[in-house]
């Protein structure tokens, strides 16, 4: 039996957001949902989410944890240790949820509300254990964002939070810790500010909903994606410091530029205003279209910040590393008489190209990853490498043998062809399944990263790749390795 | 005589940055700053524009023009058909300054300025000729954000509108034209909403700048990036449509959550706070470095973006193809006889790997791209593709001869080594100015992608080929060609 059970209470675009999210980090689910589409919905959800979410990650994800769907909330609840409440925003339905789900539930089991707008008092309200209730509230879509605001009470103990905060993170999210309740946490706060401000540029003519959209997606918006607000002012305002900018800044805010004050009427007109400009700018789509244009830009940028190990990426590097698994032993706990496991991992959004596959320059950037890891482990890891020496490639040979797709998890095994003195010639094979995809032969000299020329490896990592290749000495010599470009078949 | 000559009136963060976008997309640049350390100030926004925007293109942007500082207004803008003001927002500073600019620049010269807050009008006040004047709102860092908020008056006749339109796309940046001009624009005013906001959380305790920003930037900011607010609001509306999301969401408008009201004092007690929360936050950083930490981030998502080609990324694909110089030739028009320039880039700032150069699978990124250019060359272009016909490498052979870093411009030659039926065998060379630093050897075969298997070219793609491998048959046959994988040099 597993610890890993989550109940799902509520399964729309959220709640079907959450399941995912646990379900692809190898949990049990278990949803309660009165509606008869929410199969169907969480359905449409998970596809979008195991599309996109395994090749964010560089590294495997677990198997799935199973699915199941429940029509009474006492039978959801049972043996979870995490219960997520995403019903719609109404604090009587959410009381009552919570007096049937602590009727039900594990006593050590917590509860984590969804909502956006009420505060965690409020919901604990009456309830017959306040304690157990928290604000867990996420950011569409769920299984791509990392966000979660984590909100308590004093009703809270310590333990509980503390077990929320791991939970959160263990899931490849970031639990941000709101202190002091309020209305709509923090993050909502700017959302409202915002839509607010939009709706009156609509009504009064000065923007339309597409001209807002561009507002924001070339200038701010992506400015704030990798250091929002603060960071971004602290380098606008230069070697002066943050107190001379604010200085400076301030006298602006006496302006009174915001019509915030006011909520513009929600009248017929505006509304009409409203879809109608939202169709004319985004109408040529479908939802569903939306749905995977955006987590095709998003897996592409969070993917881009992880090579800067920035923001939202250096959370997903951080969550790689706890999913390493086989690639995180070393060189005692691995069978190092056989080809070496270098890489397992699904194939990202971003590495197909026009042709509708895996692009071949990705072969060789899953090659360089092998590489990466098999160097590691005779030794050449990142301290080795800031202390002057490194491996460069000289030479790469790759035979295509199959077509891959995004989503398809590949893995790459790793052997030593030769490896002495300032050589190393490795044999990659890249395999979906049984399939082999294609071959990756690679002629690598050791480098002084001063001189830039070749030099003699240090003895740790001499000695490790000695020990590999001896290791593999008794290996049949791999079909393909010594092949030139078009040489017969 | 070169009509690409443009003033920078006022040489600070915003001022160097127009000049740098500028200079880099072949404008002679004249600067007039009084401040003894502009030219300082301008160098240092430079280096940076140099190492990240010149990467971000997919071609190799024009030579850069000449830069020169002036001590008197009048000379700066001798001859300029451009005069971008950048000083301080001061009405009666900015009005002085248009005086005394149209007193001696051309009658058929604009004057944009960056104000981020006055209305055109205002600016225009009693001017010799206020249909000059036009307000041009960039975003830092203007070397690489595209938003500039274009605002006009009626003073303003529609062709200069237009000539300022295009000089705008022209630098590969986005005129959002605000038709009526309101205090802030459109994009500032969503700043100044969130801003208060934030005084609000900081002050009152609810939140640090760095709980802030991770609010903004692993959330909503990151969604933002691509799709703005509202077309964000239509996904997570559903098939229901945008009118039943605003009468759903309308309601909680109603809260009195924002403060936006009022104004907080900054007092010195708040300012310090904010200034520690920042120190805390980012003071590991010197501003230097995160600007640059910055620009790789940018410059890391707005690759990414290209590759979706959506928001900023379809901007900066659409200026790659207005620059693509010799790459956008037909067969007709190059010499097929001598190796054909297939690439011509920097190498981006993502491209670079813990070693500190070119990473290898960035070399057959490149060497990938190489073959594409060819392929449209031959007639194998995106219609022929679409029609069912494609190219899948089947073997690749690299030599890497030399290091190259970010920045550095490179260059692909390509020359066919045999082409008939279905197979291409290409050759590929990439250099930095007169050194090789590498080669490709590339063996394509034709493919249907209906049946996914090799299948014989259509007569026009099959014509080119060999017209190509015909007129190159006499060229010496190249050295590394055949090799295999640590056959002796």
């Amino acid at each position: 039996m597993t610890d890993k059970v989550v109940a799902i209470i509520g399964g729309g675009v959220i709640g079907g957001g959450w399941a995912a999210r646990f379900l692809l980090n190898g949990w049990d689910v278990r949803v309660f949902d009165p509606d008869p589409e929410a199969e169907r919905k969480i359905s449409e959800v998970l596809d979008n989410a195991r599309r996109s979410l395994p090749g964010l990650s560089d590294v495997a994800m677990p198997a799935e944890g199973a699915l199941s769907f429940h029509r009474e909330i006492s039978e959801a609840v049972a043996g979870a240790v995490w219960i997520q409440e995403s019903v719609p925003e109404r604090l009587e339905l959410k009381r009552k949820v919570y007096q049937t789900v602590q009727e039900h539930c594990r006593v050590d089991a917590t509860i984590g509300s969804s909502t956006s707008g009420f505060k965690p008092s409020e919901l604990q309200g009456s309830a017959t254990d306040p304690g157990q209730i928290v604000v867990t509230h996420p950011f569409n879509p769920v299984y791509l964002l990392p966000l979660v605001e984590l909100v308590t009470t004093d009703a809270n103990d310590a333990p509980l939070i503390e077990r929320a905060r791991a939970l959160i993170s263990s899931l490849g999210m970031y639990p941000l810790h709101v202190r002091k309740e309020i209305d709509a946490h923090i993050a909502d706060r700017f959302l409202e500010a915002v839509w607010r401000e939009a709706l009156w540029l609509v009504r009064d003519g000065i923007a339309t909903t597409q001209e807002i959209d561009n507002a924001i997606r070339y200038g701010f918006g992506i400015r704030w994606a990798q250091m929002g607000l603060f960071e971004t002012y602290r380098v606008a305002g230069g070697e002066a410091g943050m107190a001379h900018f604010i200085e400076q800044f301030g006298p602006c805010l006496k302006s009174p530029w915001t019509r915030l004050m006011d909520v513009p009427d929600l009248t017929d007109e505006l509304v009409k205003t409203i879809a109608d400009q939202s169709d004319a700018q985004s109408g040529a789509h479908t939802i569903r279209e939306l749905e995977r244009i955006r987590d095709n830009n998003l897996v592409a940028m969070l993917r881009a910040l992880k090579t800067q190990d920035w923001g939202a990426g250096a959370l997903l590097n951080a969550q790689d590393k706890v999913l390493r698994g086989v690639l995180a032993l070393g060189l005692e706990q691995v069978d190092i008489g056989q080809p070496i496991v270098t890489v397992q991992r699904a194939v990202p959004l971003d590495w197909t190209d026009y042709n509708g596959h895996m692009n071949e320059a990705r072969y060789l950037q899953a090659f360089c990853d092998a590489t990466d890891r098999f160097m590691q482990l005779i030794g050449c890891d990142a301290a080795y490498i800031s202390s002057g020496g490194s491996y460069f490639t000289a030479e790469t040979h790759i035979c295509h043998l199959r077509e891959v797709h995004a989503g398809a998890r590949i893995e790459v095994r790793t052997r030593v062809l030769a490896g002495q003195g300032k050589k190393m010639h490795l044999w990659h094979e890249m395999f979906e399944g049984k399939d082999l995809l294609a071959t990756g032969e690679h002629m690598l000299i050791h480098v002084s990263l001063e001189t830039r020329r070749p030099s003699v490896p240090g003895a740790v990592v001499e000695a490790g790749l000695t020990r590999v290749a001896q290791a593999q000495a008794g290996l049949e010599h791999p079909e393909g390795a010594g092949r030139f470009v078009g040489a017969p078949r």
